[in-house]
């Protein structure tokens, strides 16, 4: 039994490991899909870096945008697909814009700001394991890991930061042009944050990796397993210099005031 | 090499299992650190579920909630700890509660809406996978799988069904009392869809772990590794009847525009 096992995980191992290199090879060598065709500027940087690593590949990206939708009726979800593009910018946004393209609303118009959102297929799970402790102490806070039932490991990136405001009833315009000039304000300065966490992120994935890679050719290094390599004490230490820690604060808006058994999801990645 | 790994994985998977059932008992034996000190009513039948499986164990949760936040200087989450609660229920809210609490707000006020938000810890990857399948199947789009260094496995369930709206500039109404009941009223159909799918999760899970169980007792059972046990053909049909099948269209939202290399999220756990 033991033999037998020990017999059959290696081969699964280095199948997995040349499974993983073709997905990447076919996937990096597909046509853009999107509407869009292309990478967005601010994540290029990014999503090079994590193609320049057999580990990692990223199969989808979007570095944050401002958009206007129309027709999501009160703003379900579930009636998106019937939702018309009113304006989409990957760039901040006067109120200009948003006005004349309100014009054009027939239905429930909302602004959104969506911030990052990027999937990383992972040749192994302790891969997952780093990029999604560096992309949590960056900010992303709400980036999770799926494992699918082949075993392809995917890390999806998401922040909190975001903004979902109803604009329009059935094309009848709810707020005036101030309130849409105070929210861009705020939208932009959300897409700037953003901005600075994607930054954060990239500066944190290079420090890990090179971390990993002195780690691995001393497999009794310290830091093995902690991607950021900081304790709690230096990580205090790095918050106060903007360094990679994670938004405690963000976790006691979330669940402060329901049931929480006092454990922090920003932490896990360093904690458990 | 080989038999000495045997040897290791042996004790070490009965150490885990061991560990996780004391992790269990403490968690669940400690007080409520919440706010509120209990879990909330609408997810106290699927907090039972999972507590009621050795597998599984809540560690914080919240069912959705209306709030009112007042401080958030352009509601940015870094400046979250200095905000001032001015209102929070987790149950539809009217007009007149909000003009009342807004005549706190001295800052910048925030009407937020969050969807369930539930923390389980997992025994192993794939009862995490289970539940991550069954959460995103059930609407829970944005649920993530956290794998700590110690081995803690973690699901978080997150739904991308929010509100956040800005109200008032330093304690100045930027918007119409008109307007803040036409945004409960989306709130308040927000928190009704987000009880659905709550309900949704609970009736998917209870299917998923029946299905489970059989299969454990018929090893060859094709299902196995799938959770939901629904090939396309059948999902497809299945969301023609409100049937756990994930919300696809919120995916095509997220990503069209962007970098999309065309591989939903919202079905990894089933295709990878």
């Amino acid at each position: 039994m033991g033999k037998w096992r020990v017999q059959a995980l290696r081969p699964t191992r280095m199948d997995r490991s040349a499974e993983f290199s073709r997905w990447k090879a076919q996937c990096l060598s597909r046509a853009d899909l999107s509407r869009k065709g292309s990478v967005d500027e601010d994540v290029v940087d990014l999503v090079q870096l994590l193609n320049a690593r057999e580990q990692f590949f990223t199969t989808s990206s979007c570095a944050g945008r401002i958009l206007l939708l129309d027709g999501g009726m009160n703003g379900f979800e579930v009636q998106k697909q019937n939702c018309c593009w009113l304006l989409v910018t990957h760039k901040p946004c006067v109120k200009e814009d948003v006005v004349v393209a309100l014009k054009k609303a027939s239905g429930d118009a909302v602004l959104k700001f969506e911030p990052l959102v990027l999937h990383v297929q992972c040749r192994q799970l302790q891969d997952a394991q780093l990029l999604h402790s560096v992309a949590v102490d960056s900010g992303f806070r709400n980036s999770g890991i799926t494992v699918g039932k082949k075993g392809k490991t995917m890390l999806a990136v998401r922040s909190t930061h975001s903004l979902e405001v109803p604009l329009s009833h059935k094309g009848k315009l709810m707020v005036t042009e101030e309130y849409i000039d105070f929210l861009l304000n705020i939208a932009n300065q959300k897409m700037e944050e953003n901005k600075r966490r994607i930054g954060r992120f990239y500066n944190c994935l290079q420090h890990a990796l090179e971390r990993k890679t002195v780690t691995n050719s001393h497999p009794k290094f310290k830091e093995k397993n902690n991607p950021t390599g900081s304790p709690k004490k230096e990580r205090k230490a790095a918050k106060a210099h903007g360094k990679c820690i994670p938004e405690e604060n963000e976790k006691e808006m979330e669940n402060d005031g329901c049931d929480d058994l006092g454990i922090s999801v920003t932490l896990f990645p360093e904690d458990y």
